[in-house]
């Protein structure tokens, strides 16, 4: 007998019909045997309607009376399918952050998880209940209601799960895994049984939404398997869990991600002296800025070319600081381009295999896709191109690293 | 310095615009330099939303699970206001029941307040907060949310006041006050600036809708000064509280109350045994119908009449019983009548007049109105009359006590 926390979002619980599928979801699962805690999202609309009807009042709501409103959209949805289960026979009993008690920080609209008490909620999974949780919210030390900001049910999902040392924690969306790459992009896309919290972290943070990034960080500090499956389609999912067969035969490429979300700034002929980069990204960073990848060529005549890419949103903002800098270190030009984009390959495997930049280069050369920027960690080489050959170069990376194949099976 | 407890129930709050008038009328009196406590009820519509979300799921909620849904509308207004006077410059908090502590038994649905912690609110207000009250919720020893059940709001108030040891508890609701019967038959009507308790409770319970009777048994209980004030006008609106003046010269009566919700049922030949009012009465409240009036005639022939009055909804039911009880007693015949009415009048300075029965039974016997029951109380005299005549009897009534009058200035 397993202890799964299921973590159902918006829009799985977005209306009464919704709301009685996953309770039917949930009581199959029950009578299999498992112990069950669902968490669950307000519905889908509720918290814009509810953060609405504060905006009504003031542009900019207190943080703390904010919180107020916009967790009584969990409270809702929590109560309404503990009634669904108990309609079907189901013990079952629904629980606000509160009452649990998920106890994070006083940060109101964005609160960090410190500790949850696990001790009323064993107490009803022991009478053989099935505990319904609000997502998204907690209580700080002080008895003010707190949310963990959007998207927020995801952490709290894997957070219980933690704290009650389930076997898994499964995130039920509308899509049925996680994707080798984005199927609209390329057809042959396969769910994936499997992926660890790294290649997830990378896929996620490059633009795959299926999961929140720090639900799967939290995920992986505290080794808790996760598993990302349809509302209401049957299907295993993928399961994110650490890499314990380094030492099996696995692909080296995991998925492709890609995103169209960022810009380059170029800043030529800069003084080549030490801290120059410092002199750039320091202003850049002082602006609230974000960078992404950074390049910096060699030096020649005693000048360097120093590249860099910002979110789209902030090109123009970037651009103006940039030439400010120019003018201040005396450099020869500032350039910027917007219609770029990133191809990234993410795999744990590429640890053990030589030559995978250099196979990527390949497919890339093969299709005449000129690469402009290049970055490497670990488990990813990236690359950026001229946006018009993006859905090119995923395809083409797609079918070079065999992830056209049909999918593996579960082990 | 005074404490005041406010509540405004729905209607007042029922929109952002109201919010934003309730805002700028506390504003008003904090700045006159009262202390504020403010008890708010859900919009209004929001707590059927809520209740038929759940009668979505299943027709008879979970008590405990639509507390849980139900308690939220309180929980929106409340921050929304907070808000409202916040932007006003306003220092403000809002609490939940749970918050507060409020804590009540473990009825659902209907819980009875057992104990509030007035530690935090004391602790605010002395930090110049205006502190804003989630009304008709609270929680049990077990940290379960409950709810006091409909009407709810102005009993949180009342208590509130009690444990506070407020000068004064404001009821604003949609009249500007109580008045010597219902302006809609008697244009002559006229606002009172006072009322006792005890006459609030009669003049209540006789179809007068101002206040929940439940906050006026609890203000009289804890002798909290309790005001009725209407939410967007200007006016002093009544106050109730207890006699303190019964030496002064005061108005025999204070109202007339009127219903007809009412309906009659009489056995007639009953054999005149000791018990029979028992064996009569008995059934009928074992089918759970309350019994308003009771009226026993004097027996002849050893055999005696016996009439009294329930609820209009429950004459078939009770006629239905009492059919099966004149068979078992052997008596003559059971008749009924639903075309009644019943006008009551109501002062507590009958008590120390005498001929307050007779005066009203020869005003109405001066527009030939035939009395068929009659009973009284210490500062009430109730009669039933046919359905047609009720108009003309509580007005005829409203002058025969000198109710048309000018109204008193407060003292």
């Amino acid at each position: 007998m397993a202890l799964i926390v299921q973590k159902f979002g918006g829009t799985s619980v977005g209306s009464i019909e919704r709301i009685e599928q996953v309770a039917e979801k949930v009581k199959k699962h029950r009578e299999a045997g498992d112990d069950l805690v669902v968490v669950l999202s307000a519905m889908s609309g509720e918290t814009n309607r509810l953060i609405d009807l504060a905006k009504q009042i003031t542009d900019q709501p207190v943080p703390r009376e904010l919180d107020v409103i916009v967790s009584t959209g969990e409270q809702v949805t929590i109560a309404l399918l503990a009634m669904a289960l108990m309609k079907r026979g189901v013990p079952a009993v629904s629980y606000t952050g509160n009452q649990v008690r998920i106890l994070t920080d006083s940060a109101h609209n964005k609160a960090r998880i410190l500790q949850i008490d696990d001790q009323k909620i064993r107490a009803d999974l022991k009478a053989g209940r099935v505990v319904v949780v609000a997502g998204f919210q907690g209580v700080d030390e002080h008895g003010n209601i707190t949310t963990l900001g959007r998207g927020g049910s995801d952490t709290t999902g894997v957070a219980l799960a933690a704290a009650l040392k389930a076997d898994e924690c499964q995130i039920y969306t509308d899509v049925d895994g996680v994707y080798t790459t984005d199927p609209r992009v390329v057809p042959q896309a396969r769910r994936l049984e499997k992926i660890t919290f790294e290649e997830m972290l990378e896929m996620a943070s490059l633009g795959s939404k299926v999961l929140q990034i720090r639900s799967v960080e939290f995920a992986g500090k505290y080794n808790v398997p996760l598993r990302v499956l349809h509302s209401f389609k049957e299907g295993p999912g993928t399961l994110i869990t650490i890499d314990e067969e380094e030492s099996m035969e696995q692909p080296i490429i995991s998925g492709i991600a890609f995103n169209r979300d960022e810009a380059k700034l170029t800043i030529r002929g800069v003084p080549d002296t030490p801290g120059v980069a410092f002199k750039i990204l320091g202003p850049i960073s002082a602006s609230n800025i974000e960078v992404d990848m950074i390049v910096q060529n060699v030096s020649h005549d005693n000048t360097t070319d120093f590249t860099f890419t910002v979110h789209r949103n902030e090109y123009e903002k970037a651009y103006a600081v940039l030439e400010n800098t120019a003018r201040e270190i005396g450099a020869r030009e500032v350039s910027g381009d917007t219609k770029i984009a990133k191809v990234s390959i993410v795999g744990v495997g590429m640890r053990s295999h030589a030559g995978v930049a250099s196979r990527m280069f390949e497919a890339l050369a093969k299709e005449s896709i000129n690469i402009q920027m290049i970055s490497t960690s670990e488990i990813k080489v990236s690359v950026v191109i001229e946006e018009k050959y993006l859905e090119l170069a995923v395809r083409a990376l797609h079918t070079a690293f065999e992830l056209d194949a049909p999918a593996r099976q579960s082990e």
